[in-house]
């Protein structure tokens, strides 16, 4: 058993053309894709990735909340399987690689495997996670989750879509509910390649990510309570402008991100004011405070600045605030073996890379929590994702799949 | 020929009673009235207060553009009339006040003078002016801006409700179209009395506010354009963050202001987010800055600077953005010796008064380039208007009766 040799290499070509047969399958309107969780087109995804794995060789398992396990043997009976894989479903307005990129690199490591006969002694099992993108049942990675013990599988089933429809009937409808208990499954360790979403690898040149961390989350939901009135009747002192008073408060984000730099984060994509109408001072302001960090201190330290200075600021201003946790969860600090396995191999392919936090939730992320984990990412167009114009170039994708398989080749110990 | 005397009073209760009646035409759902400009509550409205007007001994003339006008004879022929009044048509969820009080309060004037037989050398004629409010059919103040050579007629008629109805065939439909050509009528002088629509009067215990000048307004309209990005996984250098941009740009707009204090006032009540998504950067914030002030200059000096400082906030952040003046209007000086009838009555009165500068908009703002105008306001509570909750107290219409008629009476000149 050993490391493979740097001329170990899967076929580009072959992986590109995989995403492009893919990506014809739920199509867009732009170019696209809309293949969102069990649609139709989601079924018809499964079955192509089916095929595919079956033409390998593999057996596919299927659990309870229909994620996909495709498995190619190992020779030791008794060693856990090395899982590697990402999620085939899309956003309404998706790209073709994100999560796309992961399950059929994955599936090109079993194809390059079979094709030079290499025999690795733990299993390799490509899975497609069900339900990454939460876009039409939130939240998103939903069954990495219930597999992770994060979230209870009838409260997963019990999710509706903006239709009313419900996760779990939806499942039986496409046909791709499994009998296998979610999360039974033990792993020796677990992989996922993966678009950076992001534009640090393109803007600094870099081949490879190597994601060291998942950054933390945190929601707070901040509203504001002025007073309406006319904008011209008011004079300047009477007035409670709470579309101000929510100025000062994310100029204040903005310095409390900055004081944590380089890795925290920190903005409003939300905002709504009422009743936003050009001659009346704004009564209220809710937005949004999303705050980022791979360490949980520096998070915990920007809340609570938040609602200090927050508070400080309205009551200047004689405005109302107030603060609501509307959503986050925890640093993710992957496995080091796992993430050394990464380095390792893009360093043995001669690919240039960087470390990388991953700043937007993953499969992996909740996976590591029961499994020894770690991502690899390759940069994308503009740092352009969940949009149908996300591009890739060949090259990245080849060498992010190269990677993956060297780490997961080497986990799993090839069988001289 | 003299002004009255203090002892001159109208009737504060009929007044009073007769705001009640008309706000039983077109309810609103909260206690305030829906009775917008050409819809059937408008006609009835028109009908009852026609009705009032024509037992009084009034002759009623009717411009081509609906607009009512009740006049009582004078007892000098050549002598021109005194017009008086404000308008019947509400906001959709409208007070009882904004706009009533100015017309029925004219009424009141007429009624007194009736009830004492006193006589007028000038005719005084109460008028109700189509569509000050615009909510229907924008812009606001639509037959009085006409009347005053601001509007073609043709385009107001042309102008379209949200159902595409068009302001000349809804009057029509609603049969109160007159033959009369709009504007024709030449004007001694117009009073109009209103509700102030802003806090100072009540903040002061004043009862009366003599209007000087009507601020002028400047909307200009303000795009920002930033990039859109996952809050996760873009660090914070690279990000160009449109939502902040607009705060850097809201907090000069309220420096701006405050540097042409105490009259000036600036902010803006109108803000859209785009995408408005919790975890996408801002790529576009959309806002619209009204600026006011009573001097011209002070207008012109705002919008240069929201131009100059906005734009250098955006270069130094890498955002781009650009200015479309979306509406104003230029400042208004009322007429001196009706804004000094206005006083004396006050003063003549007994009751407490200060000048006020009109903040909002107002029929007596467009008579006033086309005859000698001005405007008597009184306190609502907590300066609450276009808002069903909109309150005054008896007294303080009364008051405002008062000071109008006095204005009136002393500008149409007693007959001894």
């Amino acid at each position: 058993m050993a490391a493979p040799g740097e001329n170990l290499r899967i076929n580009g070509d072959r992986l590109w053309d995989s995403l492009m047969e893919m990506a014809k399958i739920g199509p867009g309107v732009a170019g696209g894709n809309n293949r969102q969780t069990l649609t139709d087109a989601d079924a018809d995804g499964r079955a192509l990735f089916q095929s595919w794995c079956e033409a390998e060789g593999c057996s596919m398992g299927l659990d309870q909340l229909g994620t996909m396990f495709a498995r190619r043997e190992g020779t030791d009976p008794d060693a856990l399987p090395v899982y590697v894989g990402s999620h085939l479903d899309t956003q309404p307005t998706g790209g073709k690689y994100d999560g796309v990129l992961g399950v059929l690199g994955a599936l090109e490591i079993v194809r390059t495997l079979n094709d030079l006969g290499i025999r690795t002694r733990h299993p390799i099992v490509v899975t497609n996670w069900t339900n990454e993108e939460g876009t039409r049942f939130a939240p998103a990675m939903l069954a990495s989750g219930v597999f992770a013990g994060v979230h209870e599988q009838a409260w997963a089933e019990d999710r509706q879509d903006a239709e009313g429809k419900r996760f779990g009937d939806e499942l039986d409808r496409i046909g791709w509910r499994g009998a296998e208990e979610v999360g039974a499954r033990k792993m020796h360790a677990f992989f996922e390649l993966h678009i950076e979403q992001g534009p640090i690898l393109e803007a600094e040149g870099k081949d490879i990510g190597v994601v060291t961390h998942g950054q933390g989350l945190s929601w707070t939901q901040v509203t504001i309570t002025g007073k309406e009135a006319h904008t011209g009747s008011t004079p300047m002192p009477l007035r409670r402008n709470a579309g101000l008073g929510m100025a000062r408060v994310l100029e204040k984000v903005e310095e409390i991100a900055l004081s944590h730099a380089p890795d925290a984060v920190g903005a409003a994509g939300h905002i709504d004011i009422y009743p936003n109408s050009r001659n009346v001072i704004p009564g209220k302001a809710v937005f949004t405070v999303d705050f980022r960090s791979p360490d949980l201190s520096v998070i915990e330290d920007m809340e609570k600045r938040l609602r200090d200075e927050g508070g400080k600021i309205a009551e200047e201003m004689g405005l109302g605030i107030e603060f609501e946790k509307v959503g986050g969860f925890d640093p993710v600090e992957f496995d080091e073996t796992c993430v050394t396995a990464v380095r390792n191999a893009a360093e043995r392919l001669g690919y240039s890379h960087r470390d990388l936090i991953s700043g937007a939730g993953h499969d992996a992320c909740w996976i590591n929590r029961v499994a020894p984990t770690a991502m690899v990412m390759c940069p994308c167009v503009d740092g352009l994702s969940h949009n149908e114009a996300e591009e890739i170039s060949r090259e990245w994708a080849t060498a992010g799949a190269d990677v993956l398989m060297h780490a997961v080749v080497e986990t799993a110990g090839i069988v001289e």
